[in-house]
């Protein structure tokens, strides 16, 4: 039997700076556009929401971005997390290939949102804020931001998207164990959610009405920053302390990945781990085959547009230029709600469009089906989102067999599935569909595009 | 702000053997005592159950006890596990107090049963059997054991108190998800099962009726072993790995722990971080304070007899000498199912008995209060268990603070708290109360304890 190897580092390999791709890209991102004007957004236009340190990192060039020693400490209680040769895996499919994971469901909350979280929380501290108000639908974010948030002793606001809030009452415990605040949205504490209860007092909430009230109460209450768990430069930014800590455990491993694999809802995994290689492929080191998994039921890379689009629902956010399936989409239910997003990070998208990320959808059935594989065999049950991710390695570790070739698959497990197992028992029980979302509706979202002439 | 020192080991500083205490006690352990002779048992009359290799760790006295190959490269999967510095709990307690915590939560069932259940899935599938049948209460000892059991490639077959697997659905999921079958105990598959239900059609099942039917299935059955999750000598024996590491971790720390503190159901948590440090003090070495954390609930140690008893409530076990509530004693219910056991390990009751442990029982809202200020300041949210050990922490750490001592507590985390929302949420609803077991009733069980002279 071959067993799993576990490559661990000590704290002083744990990066000193953030890596931002954009200082490799031959082409500068597309600006957000202020859907007011029709003009590229003014920095200073975000002051209200964000630190002036996090507005700073989104529209940095700089390769290097120094990460504060009080978070790199923070990131010290489980950080770096281990990177595993998954040879158990390999011989179970009978594969030449060389598996990889990088893991972070050992973090507090259990899933790569902390590393965000923390510094985001550390910035707006900083910048003397009391509070953060933030939105959640499936409850990792602010799961994340919660834990964040009574690390630095900061006041967190967690607007969850109602139906979540009344499905998923254990996420909201474990927010309110960090002493974090829910509210179910739509709610009567701000305009946006009284407005929505007074035409429709029976609605479940979306994540569009969660961001307007999480947004209307950053600016309305003062001393109150919002932050996003996803999609911004700055967010996957923070995500990269992932890849850069597998490189340095690559080199430990005397390997290099031939194959980068990781699912995309926003698209802050998937950058996390991939760019610090895919900036190293830029500067004329390595090339890596780069694979983004993603939802058959939520196809963003896959059959969405590369065009401007809302952020949100309700048209709230500046136009971003990002692969979209429109905001009007919405996606047939399933069961990975980290990855139920119309549109998709701007970079991460940038980098589909330029040809170095290769895009996949999956149906959900296979991907519950490859996670249990997965679990038996390496005893980490995987949140359904990474489950994408897994059946991706599946396919080109099968792809690795049939040619007979061994390659390097690297793959970020980022989440362990323990919040979600009534996911996993609608799988047992066969009450998952692998319902198709319909293509009218899709038509139509994505006829609704706003023009944007920049 | 002081930040959490994580002290991590690598692959080579993970044991090559068990401790086993045995080996350091001034006297003999008293013998397990078959019920129908009334004479000391004998290892043979043990074979229906347990493969031999776990029998003679079980009467081993042996110091050492090897770690076969494989089970060291399973246990690689997560361990060795980190020992923390909790610098900002001592800051948040205005303590001297040096507080240090071993973590076991990162294993892939998140608590410490995989350090048994895999060594004892191993020597099963070793001496050729197919299946373990066990019981499992709150269900932490039955997901450990499915993750083995999907490890080793051994069905596992769990009898769950039909309370708890009404209860808890996710738990059940849990071990479903690694191919484990769980059956609400009473169940229509043993003689035992069937008994109780046509006694009792509605009866909602106990740990008691639960192992009757495991072991009436692994005597049926044919290449079925039995295995339990504590309480017997070689289960702590595998348990040992935890303070064997942290004496390494202590090593590069360059200090040692004045005070260890560990929660105490079974016994197997506590034996597991204490007895490679009560071991060194035995041979000469330095004394260590030693704190058993019990619930007050279920006083085991504080107000328990030290005397023969059964292991289990239906008197099919053989007798051993522990401290005993009386087998017929039943706690009011509370959150912590890993501590509601009216035994103790012999091992543990006889270093209580010698005076090397002093046991205190703690009410189990100050234990949640305790969990949650920890959670807060450390990230980690505990296990309603852990969190006894928690809260004897505290209180250690403010005897410091009060006698302007500075000294150096251990204690282990040995689960974290993600499968308890439940627990959690009652805590936040006030539905805890500190119900108090009846002394009339305690008084009673003692009463029944069986006579034996050996």
């Amino acid at each position: 039997m071959n067993d799993t190897i576990r490559y661990v580092l000590d704290e002083f390999d744990l990066p000193r700076a953030w890596y931002n791709l954009v200082s490799d890209m031959p082409q500068p991102p597309h600006p957000p556009v202020n859907p007011w004007t029709g003009k590229p957004l003014e920095p200073t236009e975000l002051e209200a929401l964000f630190p002036r340190a996090v507005i700073e990192q989104e529209i940095s060039t700089e390769r290097e971005i120094p990460i504060p020693d009080p978070v790199r400490n923070l990131y010290k209680q489980w950080r770096p997390s281990p990177l595993y040769r998954a040879r158990r895996l390999e011989q179970m499919l009978d594969t030449p290939a060389r598996i990889y994971y990088k893991y972070e469901g050992d973090s507090p909350a259990g899933s790569h949102k902390p590393n965000t979280a923390i510094p985001q929380a550390f910035y707006s501290k900083q910048q003397g804020a009391k509070r953060i108000a933030t939105e959640t639908g499936a409850g990792q974010w602010g799961s994340a931001l919660a834990v964040a948030g009574s690390m630095l002793d900061l006041e967190i606001e967690v607007f969850m998207v109602k139906v979540s809030f009344e499905q998923k009452p254990y996420r909201r415990a474990f927010m309110e164990s960090y002493g974090a605040t829910c509210i179910a949205s739509p709610s009567e504490m701000t305009e946006a959610g009284r407005k929505v209860l007074s035409d429709d007092p029976e609605c479940r909430g979306s994540l569009g009405i969660a961001i307007s009230e999480a947004v209307e109460r950053t600016l309305d209450s003062g001393e109150t920053n919002y932050a996003l768990g996803s999609v911004l430069n700055h967010v996957l930014l923070h995500q990269t302390v992932v890849g850069q800590e597998a490189l340095k455990q690559f080199d430990i491993a005397g390997d290099y990945p031939d194959i980068l694999i990781a699912c995309t809802g926003g698209g802050s995994n998937f950058g996390g781990i991939v760019f610090p290689f895919l900036g190293r492929q830029l500067r004329g080191g390595e090339a890596v085959k780069i694979i983004a998994a993603e939802p058959l039921n939520c196809p963003t890379l896959t059959k969405g547009k590369y065009a401007y689009d809302f952020g949100d629902t309700a048209h709230l956010t500046p136009l971003i230029k990002m692969h979209t399936l429109g905001s009007g989409f919405i996606p047939p239910g399933f069961h990975a709600g980290g990855l139920r997003y119309h549109g998709m990070a701007p970079l991460v998208s940038q980098c589909t469009d330029m040809g170095y990320v290769e895009p996949r959808a999956y149906s959900q059935s296979a991907c519950f089906e490859a996670g249990l594989r997965f679990a038996r065999t390496e005893g980490i049950l995987p949140a359904p989102e990474a489950n994408h991710a897994v059946v991706a390695v599946f396919e080109e570790a099968n792809r690795c067999k049939l040619e007979g070739v061994s390659r390097a698959i690297l793959f970020n497990l980022c989440g362990h599935g323990h919040f979600d197992m009534p996911a996993y028992m609608d799988y047992f029980s066969g009450k998952l569909h692998d319902q198709q979302y319909n293509e009218e509706d899709l038509g139509l979202a994505l006829a609704g595009l706003p023009t944007v002439s920049i």
